[in-house]
């Protein structure tokens, strides 16, 4: 269908992507107020004509990851309500996504219900980066551009040369990820073999499957939280007898001790994108941030002219 | 239809009034395990076999609002997906209840959209008391029971005696219900007149439309949320030469400045329900607390035994 | 989104205003067929090509009201299976708005019922006005323009002068909207006091609440019906010596004894919009007709052009 | 599923029947109020609890069509929002069951819209009679249950005596079910061959395939509306040398200038069921009217205990 | 609505017809793989950007009817996915449409499940050719184009003469689609009468009711299958004395011991359209093949430009 | 809610799984015709009442996969239009697994689409065994009952004795499943290392992720095909020096040439369940088939009468 014209709007959760967004598409931000009431009632309130627009909606999922979410969806009512002519909820990280499965009795698949959620509030379209699991695409029946940071963490290692490295997959269920990053530089992979012990919470890290002796390790992982799991791989690849380790991940939520952790470990370089705010105090020395504002927006612009988004991985 | 067994989870937002209720229906309260993960995911998990159960969970909005919504909306899909035969919302304070229509240009219709996300996450049915604006029942295709506080409110004025006392509407969207408490108590009304000033966001309290010269003055709102709107309806009472000044709501915000301006108020009395938590520090010692535990608890004993609820406002 | 031709239809409930909307267009009015069998079904065929085409319906709410609903619904229908681009449907004056909550045990919301009728039968959107509580709005999930015709009647009482009036709600449920036009007016307000009497079907005006001694008053109601209410509202309005009365409504239902009753009425003027049409034989001396036609055609323009509809209302 | 109480209500449009069906089921007719406001609103209040029942109402489709229609709907919606358990339509004359397709540009499916207008009312599943063609079971999604009074009216004319008898279809698009009564019959039949004129409104009835001469002759339609098709099939019966006439049909519209033209038919008996009211002044002595009362109060027993209802046609 | 690029894809089961459509609208065919894999899983992937486009998928129902069944709802999922703007399913022979009541207990109705199917996997609208039923129109809240071959036949038979010529239904559920096209040739029409004996099973042609003797009779019918029924046709019409017999039908299924049967019947002329793919094996002496090519592509540039398509049927 | 009987259908695709289940549950198998047309449409009639009762179908999916799923769909609505009280899709292996992301563009993401024809056909919920991805229980929005024979296979292979072996992963995307497998035996695990060579399709095993020298391998993957990437897998095993082989899987398709290249494999025993069918000839003297039965009828008895289903897996 052709398209009224292209408006982006921000949420409130990352301003600096949107910055560069707007800047890539040489257009001005769309103007919004955004608020809480005095009941912690979140408002929000598009204050420019979108009748038949193009909107997009950038904002991410970090901390409050909550309040982020309900603002993005009643940022989409809003929209909805004044009339716009498709809203495309460009969500980075993608709240909820590691709850994608029923893993145990009686828990929520709440990856699920929050593309229920922004289908139901008005969302036509979504663009997102790097979902814990691919499958999360069929959750939605609302076409989703589902785009992957590899191509420029790749790119990115690759200027640094390849040769005598490794991609780790700290566990089991990042090994399909980790090989489509090893292909992209063709390196080989190893996998940190974890088990539950007897007590359910408790995970040990057995050893690594995979050669990385004598080897720099690039440990590939969708997010890093904690970095308590980090700090496990990187402890037994040292006792491998690695070499260089990089730390690498698409959603940098550094939460809690991450950053005190991460200052201990020895790790040569941690690789991060921009798909969630990083503020300054948590740039340590050896961060690199690759920023995915281009490939955003040169989405946004392909989603809007009708064109391949699938050409832009080639 | 016949109902299988009635259980009775609770959110983190009110476990106390989950307990009352508990205790009324001689019931243990059912065990689940709520909790952030360090991503700052809200994470539920039922802990009990709940196949075919008549489901009730109690979450009350209250700050945290979004992230008692979001963990309601989660524990909801976590019972749909375990098989609940039925899940019942109960919520004493419905969320964004305010946000119940579209008085701007390009604003969202929240209470709305709230009605659409309990529903598509699963929930069979809500149980919620005085809501903002009546006819958000009217924005759910699910059934709804819509109870009233009005009459424990009423009940416990009329203990103290009525004679020469007036229920005052702090602005004119409010005169329905006053009206409504008015008739219940038989006392006449009175009106706060106020009008936005030339510029959009100040307003002005003109005078009251009615009369309160010598009268004891019951100032009756759905919510009271940072005091400032009381503050000024007060402050009008008393040039206008009311007596006594009771201030009363449902739902009991107080949020910010709200008790230090509530202790400097020439306040009488303050009366309000449980329907949300009032922490220890915010109990004034002119505060009146009205429980809503049997009211809830016999209106679920009621939906779960299918007799009628009308009968409990008779 | 880019749209098709704007065509406007006319179900037979108001054709006169339909062809002031045509007018002020500049559009022939779309050719359509609309007609009973024999066995009373309601039959609709559009007589000329609508594929793609921006489609609106103009069916106002009166007498016969179910007859005018269903035959907007078959109306719908026909467009949607034409495969009209996008269907909308203009109501100025609402059916069923009075039904908009459960206030009694065991009764519909038929206006919510209606929105989903309206979209189940294949409305992209709708136009009303004056809703009889803007919460109606909430009720509908697509993009509904709520006008109201509250800037006409303002502008028409100020151009005859606004000193010494005040605006007099007939019951407490309509101090918001009368509170919204004293604002347009600079005027005070005040409000009939009505009591349910022991037996539920009577009710007794008690009083004035505020002042209306030797003002001229404008009594403002969303919709005038058999007048019965009027009635009461203006003989204690006489009573508490008011000076000259003026009625007015933007939904002149006047049904059954309406007129008669109207005629005997001590009123200087009754204003009322053409939101619902008025026979010639109910045309009073003092019936004063505001045209609501430039409004809704402006409005329908503004739509198909997707130009902001909240500028005509600054 | 178990379910709850059986609950029989009854709209306005045919007591006599909802009594007679209550009658077979001893139970007492459901407690509701139904009427219209003076603004021409239609209004049901149901007056009992029936929180979980097993509700049928009873509502056929008779003239004035769109209010019996839209008080169903609302009845449903009153149904619902009061925790019926179940709803069941019943509906022995099927509201627009001739606009069953498209046989021209731009017109309607009405039938289909009277199928998503139920159920997005809130209908768990239809009880209907007859339908003017099979497929309209196929509109539904809920379950129907498509009973037929064929059974009935072949036992009648069993009782009669079927020698020398042949079935006419009065055009073609009938003969379907005719050859079904024909079969139960065990008779041949024979059809009038009607042909459009030049102008498409005129209908010309050429002749009669099949053999008539001599014979009885039973003319069956699912529904006679004002008599004039059959004043052109009896007429040309007559010129065929048929002997005695019977017209039968289940729906007896029966309306404008029908009764006076039956009168002047020489028909030796018309035979109709009572799946809608016929009012006294139209019982001509001719007329007999077949019940089914017991066929609906017997189907809505079943239903309620889950019992086979194909039985019933064995 | 303005519309994107228009592309045509075909699925594997008519790809003759879809290169005619092609040919027509001067446009290549759509690039998609479409292949099973090992574990007979059916796999489409679609070679071209469609983002914005307006698809078209051609695919008739013809053996295996479930393999191109799904094959059509998991292109149209593809599609979906992929962005396309507007997805329009081209079924010239529409799957299960024989499966269109219950007329029997506990059986299923596919051809509404099969709309469903259609319209869950992504269809925005549906192009098919003589439905079994019309009433199957109403199956679809989607919009759909109905459109009919019988015009070409009449054409066909026309240029032959129709003199002395009778239009034969095989039985009593074809004579509405028969007169239809006795209507367009101008010709009388007669029906053979079948009943089923004792045994449920069993069939018996009874008769010819209306004339045939010394005539030349056009049998015609949806679908022509095994040929069984059409064999006893025929012998019927042979016994009443017809002259030269002509078999007609849209839908040539000719499975089974069809070809055989054919090869054997006393028959002028065997007409039918390429709705479905006619292998060169099955193409008699005696076959005319009428083709819908330019019917289809006609239909699909209107319905891309928004043109009438009742107008192709003038 | 309590139900009503519970009742056992099979579709034609695994009788003996049938049959097996209804033996362990003690129930006749339920009535029901399935057969196809020669038109080649699937038909299918339910035999015996089924109001309100507790339907359970069994169907897997196996060749012909569309047909079966086909015929599961027909089947199930069927039973919803028979009003079937709940009707549960016993799917051991579900279709289109496989088929759960878009990892290229524009293609389908069918396992997605198969849970919405499952819900528009009238399932109210599924049971299915070892998904390919754990994530396509998100694809539903109805409950889900997500089993495994992971623990029947660790069981079998533990009785045979654990040391010396080592669980091998045929690819990166089956290792979270083998590392669950390898949790339960306690043993350690390896992957195969694939890679794309520079045409897309040819995968090249570069070599073996972990130790396997001198050690028993037990392959694991949920289902084997051609046996194509297995013939792989153990030649690399042998070229690493590994002893004894065992493959194993959950749904053994064996379809082409798997049987052929099976018998000239080096191994020790092929362990796969009874999800689907396998035909005698297939079954090699190496073959051992595990038996789902008594999981798949415990856990229908146990969604019957309300009891957890994790119970079992404890």
């Amino acid at each position: 269908m052709l398209k009224g014209e292209l408006k982006v709007f921000s949420g409130t959760s990352h301003p600096e992507l949107a910055a560069e967004i707007c800047s890539y598409l040489k257009k001005p931000l769309g103007k919004a107020s955004i608020f809480k009431y005095s009941n912690d009632n979140t408002f929000v309130s598009v204050n420019e004509n979108i009748r038949d627009a193009d909107v997009f909606i950038i904002q991410t999922s970090c901390a409050p990851v909550n309040d982020n979410l309900m603002e993005l969806l009643i940022f989409i009512d809003a929209c909805n309500r004044a009339s716009a002519g498709r809203i495309t909820a460009v969500v980075p990280n993608y709240p909820y996504a590691r709850s994608d499965k029923k893993d145990q009795p009686r828990v929520p698949i709440t990856a699920r219900l929050v593309s229920e959620l922004l289908t139901v509030a008005g969302a036509d379209r979504v663009i997102t980066i790097d979902l814990h699991a691919p499958q999360i695409q069929g959750f939605f029946s609302i076409p989703l551009d589902h785009l992957t940071a590899r191509h420029i963490v790749a790119k990115y290692f690759k200027k640094k040369g390849t040769s005598n490295k490794v991609v780790i997959s700290p566990d089991a269920g990042g090994v399909d990820t980790v090989e489509k990053l090893a292909n992209l530089l063709d390196l080989p992979y190893a996998i940190v073999d974890k088990r539950r012990l007897g007590n359910e919470d408790t995970v040990e890290a057995r050893g690594i499957i995979g050669d990385v002796k004598g080897k720099d390790a690039i440990i590939f992982d969708d997010e890093i939280s904690t970095g308590g799991s980090l700090q496990k791989v990187v402890s037994i690849l040292k006792e491998q007898e690695a070499k260089d380790i990089y730390a690498c991940c698409t959603h940098p939520v550094l939460s809690g001790p991450a950053i005190d952790r991460i200052k201990k470990m020895p790790l040569k370089e941690l690789v991060v994108t921009n798909s969630m705010p990083i503020p300054q105090k948590k740039r340590l020395p050896n961060l690199t941030i690759l920023s995915l504002g281009s490939l955003l927006a040169e989405t946004i612009k392909r989603v809007h002219h009708g064109e391949s988004i699938s050409a832009l991985f080639k």
